[in-house]
């Protein structure tokens, strides 16, 4: 099985890290192809950030497509460009924040978020209401270090997320901590270590719920609104995308 | 004032149609500048299609900022980029979604809407469960019509969204339809004559509330998470994306 | 195009203050008429205030239909008797709370209200709910100054509300500040000017929500539930109102 | 005990049959004072109805406030004034909407509620919403019959509220069905005959509701927000309301 | 009237006190029973003791059955079993965590509860939510205090809860405390005088809807889904469930 | 890896189906172990069936504790007593109705369940508020067939199912269905065959959700409202269980 782990930014080193934390969960028979689009923004920190990242999720996809691709993974926590890349393939697409909250309502009755920056929240708590979590997720949080600190080597980006899930713990009255972005997956160990507390991570829980639906048999619906593209004329730059769909 | 009003596909004779109509209800000050981006999709009919004209609506509001611009509206009834945009800009910026939502609730207890395809009902849906109208709103009806049957001179499209208003009057206990389509803003008055029913459309609605914040010098709050982006590096066909931000 | 802006209590003062910040933001066009009951409590701080004032809200809208009335406001931020204001006349009907939380809506993501004595928190807490905004609002503040301590000329009460403001935008997470009483429609400018943050006003927002549907030909639906009441026997004192109806 | 039911509008013959419909529930040491407002509209049909009478109930509470009262019963199902009511007395009211649908939770997981007019379905959705049984409740049904069609003698009305209730018990997957309107109080029983369900009827309803509260001892509480309201000047025909409070 | 008020712990102490309790509100025509499981565990604190409990429940109610039993109590503020023992009677059966919730909305706008310990604040919040009065409760405190401890003689538990309810008049903006422990059902006269509050007891309020319900002729509906269970086969030491039903 | 597959009924047969549906979708290193209470209803239909399967299952997971394993799955679509479960276990312990939910919102927006009595319906539909999964789902249908008719050999059973799955298909504007009892896990490949639609099965979900959360060394949180129970006496038969938890 392969599975398209599709980091969103456009930073190799995060891709690279990020791909390892999913190899190192999946199963044996599983490959992990960890890619980022060519084009697009160096981290992803806000809705325009967002924007710009979804489409290089889709044609991340689309060239999935291309090869034999049994499931894609978006590692970045805000979903950006999900319903959009479900649209464009048959095979399962998973958002790494989905996959965590689902994992973690599996594991506890209530949980925080500890995200990067205070104004990525929004996007956190939109996908809450959204995919219908809001009332497990007691608050969202936010250690305040911009993405790209996370690649930095010192300690001071993981001190302050340990810090904030350590406040958590204290304060919020939760069972789990879910981490709000790709970008945290190396960390998920030291986190879970420092802090006593189940320590859900989105990466590696998509790749799992990515296997999970590849074993199943279940495809991504083309019945309804998740069908492929009516096919359609893209002007300008985009024109490379005309003719997209079933 | 000039309000840029952004047509997020690039069907020129669709931007002149959203533009003439946005002018009619505009004030005498108001000047409408009706553009739409220069790469997309040529209609938008799924998350897809979205998905890639966001980045155009972006792009429109940098160019929009490069202009002394008061406001923008975005005229497509999923609301493609509206948070982004917001990110982008001081000035105010609002969907046509959000604006039919918002004048209907204020003439009318409960409202349904009609819309182009089936497939687009779920972005409605959403929609409405984001911004709160969930529970005004009865029902998310399609005309199955493909939005470019909407440029056609031929009555046949009218026909079918005239009938389709016509039973949501008769079945669905409500006060006021909103049309689920910035390609219906010219249709809106001959709606209304043969539908006897109050007919909100998204266009016509966000200039007015776009000229409101105006004039109430209302702007984007800059204060949290709208806050322009924290410039960074864009790599690829984005590079030109490159430091934007505050 | 005349807007009756409807004081629901009978402070002459605070009419005439009200009438101002309206008459401020209308368009050139548009005639402002601020009135209040001849009967009624001279202030509205809990719902028996707001029952006994709704009466005088339907009444200014009956004495409204005599005249050529084209919008009403209600400048209470309860909204007492919207709906039944409604009911009265073709013409649109907008309260200043639901005002203030559409257009807040529209320029930030998440939005705290700051009004006067913590007892008519309730109210907006039903207003939000029933309206949708809910979620939208983090927090409701109170300065804990009687509504009438408004018409004082001391700096007292605004400082009471700047402090509180600025206590909203430190600790609540938000984007935007709404002013919860009609009364605090002159000081907006001023509290924007000490807090740095968007403050939204209801009676000023919805005299442009009063014009902006006006402009659009969107008139309160007669269909369904917000139709004229059927006419009828009304005793007693309220012998006068025999008949009201379509 | 001395419980005051009042009938919000001014049709005394539906107060008489209120009255015995509430005595015959009414336990042994409890006293049932059946009683209209001398002023407000004949039956209550929409909102604007709602508004006047809601003073009428104000006034009523005043009036039993100055005798003996123990408990307030409000006998119109959309419970106008039923706050404001709350605030001017120690002694427990209870709306029959909410008594109504309060009761039916208890004895079904789901019910239906079957109405006089459709226009006034919204009023009960509103409560539904605002008392949180919007989930526990299918359908809002109407009879389409005036409420002082109640009055006469036929069987037209009965009959087809009966032919409702069986619909909806065929239809609605219910447990359960609310009667809604305090006219209806007589017919409880014959309704429950026929149709073969649970028939929850709300001045029965509240009376039982009105007695347990004052046998726990539980007052309406007048910390916070339901306190006797401050007492101050009221103008015009409300002149009598002056001082009104703790 | 006979009421059978089921402790659903098998501490017989606590038995005695929840009869007295209940004998103390009941009308003068009701005899109350005060019953616990044979088997089960001695105090509720968390899911699994529940879940065993409500087997106890269940059993206490076919009991009732073989006598005469006009209604039901479930005496434990998780309502264990609460649906199952309604569909194994057409007596009314209130859980006593509904029946102080659905009071002290009667009472107030928003209230708290105090319960014992902090793990079984969970088990409010789910049940708040399905009953639908989540948005009525401001905030679930516990005392941290095991229940066995409420059968101390001492002032120790007596003195946490008061020290937890005035926490809450202090800062949780409410006009009652809902107690969240039957074992407090002695203890709610002293509680009030301290904290000088409405305080809602779910015992007695149980007790009060239970004969209200009779009064009212209201059954558990046997109609849809709360109908006896479909006898069948229980095997091993259930087996003497086998073929309960209707 | 081996997984404790409880059968919360007591019918061997259908006991060895979900075993074999479970192995067959389990990873290579996976040991499904299918077991089911001794004690028990031979199906599961009702609030009461449930209530008494609970303890089976408590018991049943009692008894994985004391052999190595490493997650269970409670095999019936009420996911009865799955929060006790929990308590009892670091293992994760997962539900076939969160399970199949989880799943079904992964490769769609929207999807129906089919269950077997219509009067199970109530209980999905408490789950999916729960859970948070109610404005996912569409419809609860009920195909109406004894959950035992799934035990017999013949197509009755199947075809019902069948006809209720294209009825969703056809009206329900869906992407995906939802089985809802466990004794469908066989028959998953055949409907999806005839209906040509996603079919989501609980049991085969559930093992993958449990392999999953293994492999990713995610436990059932002990901290908090999760922790095991309090050690305390049982009475009676169940006095076994005296002195259980951590």
């Amino acid at each position: 099985m392969q599975i398209r782990v599709i980091n969103p930014n456009t930073t190799a080193g995060m891709t690279a890290k990020i791909g390892e934390a999913a190899q190192r969960v999946a199963s044996p028979g599983t490959r992990i192809l960890a890619t980022n689009p060519h084009s697009g923004p160096v981290s992803i920190e806000c809705h325009f950030d967002e924007v710009v990242s979804a489409v290089g999720v889709a044609e991340e996809v689309l060239a999935g497509e291309r090869e034999q691709t049994d499931a894609y993974v978006v590692a970045c926590f805000g979903d950006p460009g999900l319903l959009a890349a479900r649209e464009l393939t048959r095979a399962p697409v998973i958002g790494i924040a989905e996959a965590a909250f689902h994992m973690a309502t599996l594991i506890s009755t209530r949980f925080s978020i500890v995200t990067t920056l205070g104004r990525t929240g929004i996007i956190a708590e939109h996908l809450l209401q959204s995919y219908g979590f809001a009332h497990h997720c007691r608050r969202v949080r936010a250690a305040e270090i911009p993405v790209l600190d996370l690649e930095d080597d010192g300690r001071a980006a993981l001190d302050r997320i340990i810090e904030e899930c350590l406040r958590a713990k204290a304060e919020d009255n939760i069972g789990a901590i879910v981490l709000g972005c790709g970008g945290m997956a190396d960390l998920t160990d030291e986190i879970r270590r420092e802090v006593g507390l189940p320590i859900v991570e989105g990466v590696t829980a998509a790749v799992k719920l990515a296997e999970s639906l590849v074993s199943l048999g279940l495809e991504t619906s083309k019945f309804g609104d998740l069908d492929y593209p009516r096919p359609k004329t893209f002007s300008g730059e985009f024109a490379r995308l005309s003719g997209t769909g079933g």
